[in-house]
């Protein structure tokens, strides 16, 4: 199968955004995505992007892509988190999701850092195996909190 | 109790390193910890810095520190993420924390983002009901996996 992976430009946002709200579907969330092509634009190729994105091209369509960005540890330093990976349905199982990973790993290894990190659903049993397959460790013991805006506001409010 | 909250300085970061590896010791990772004071310097401190931190003073002395940097959704756009928050053990309810906390969550608001993250751990019910209490929300479907450097690099020879 004769796919090709490579960075994302700017004219492939449109592409990328309907991938995000098909992971965002998959996700059982299907209302949660409220950007727009035009702001991945402006994030993604400026002077600072805020992050970088690869794609898969298949008989020149868009059928994946991984997207991540630069983090921190205080422990190690510099890390790189990848936010999101996906193939689209009909073309999954054809190795081309290993081939979006793999590039992202690539990317962050030629950067210095010492680790990549994501966050997986505890019930997407099929990347929890490819993931542990390909020398991940999944923690057990960490949980994420987020504050949403409302919350950050209601938080400010009461503790001027 | 009369204690500052304020964004931390080069000649503080001995300091912030200590209270890293106390958070790291109370984590059960007291071997975590690989940066220097000097690295916290010039990565914090550069045209580019990979880092906010606020420390808290009393009586002279920093006895806490809340630090975090810029993320990225791919359905929210920027946010930011809270790395590490940790009062010195002797100096504990006095509501430190909550200052530290406020304030970094102050910062993150008037940098515009629409969210804050961060990890905690399963079993850090204090700190936990602290975040609740406070709007956060916990989630308890989203696992955090990793690659460190040693499994990049087996990865990548494995996938060249």
């Amino acid at each position: 199968m004769n796919v090709e992976i490579r960075l994302a430009k700017e004219i492939d946002m449109e592409d990328v955004l309907s991938l995000i709200k098909e992971l965002a579907i998959f996700e059982k969330e299907p209302n949660a995505v409220t950007l727009t092509a035009k702001d991945l634009i402006a994030h993604a190729f400026s002077n600072s992007p805020l992050f970088v994105c690869f794609v898969a091209i298949f008989q020149n369509e868009i059928v994946g892509m991984s997207l991540g960005y630069p983090r921190y540890s205080t422990w190690k330093g510099p890390t790189m988190h990848l936010e999101d990976l996906i193939v689209t349905k009909k073309m999954r199982n054809y190795g081309i999701g290993k081939a979006l990973f793999s590039s992202f790993i690539k990317y962050s290894h030629s950067q210095g850092v010492k680790r990549v990190e994501w966050a997986v659903l505890n019930w997407n049993t099929d990347a929890i195996k490819f993931y542990e397959a390909n020398g991940a460790t999944i923690y057990n013991d960490w949980q994420i909190a987020q504050m949403n805006e409302k919350a950050m506001n209601n938080f400010i409010i009461k503790n001027q």
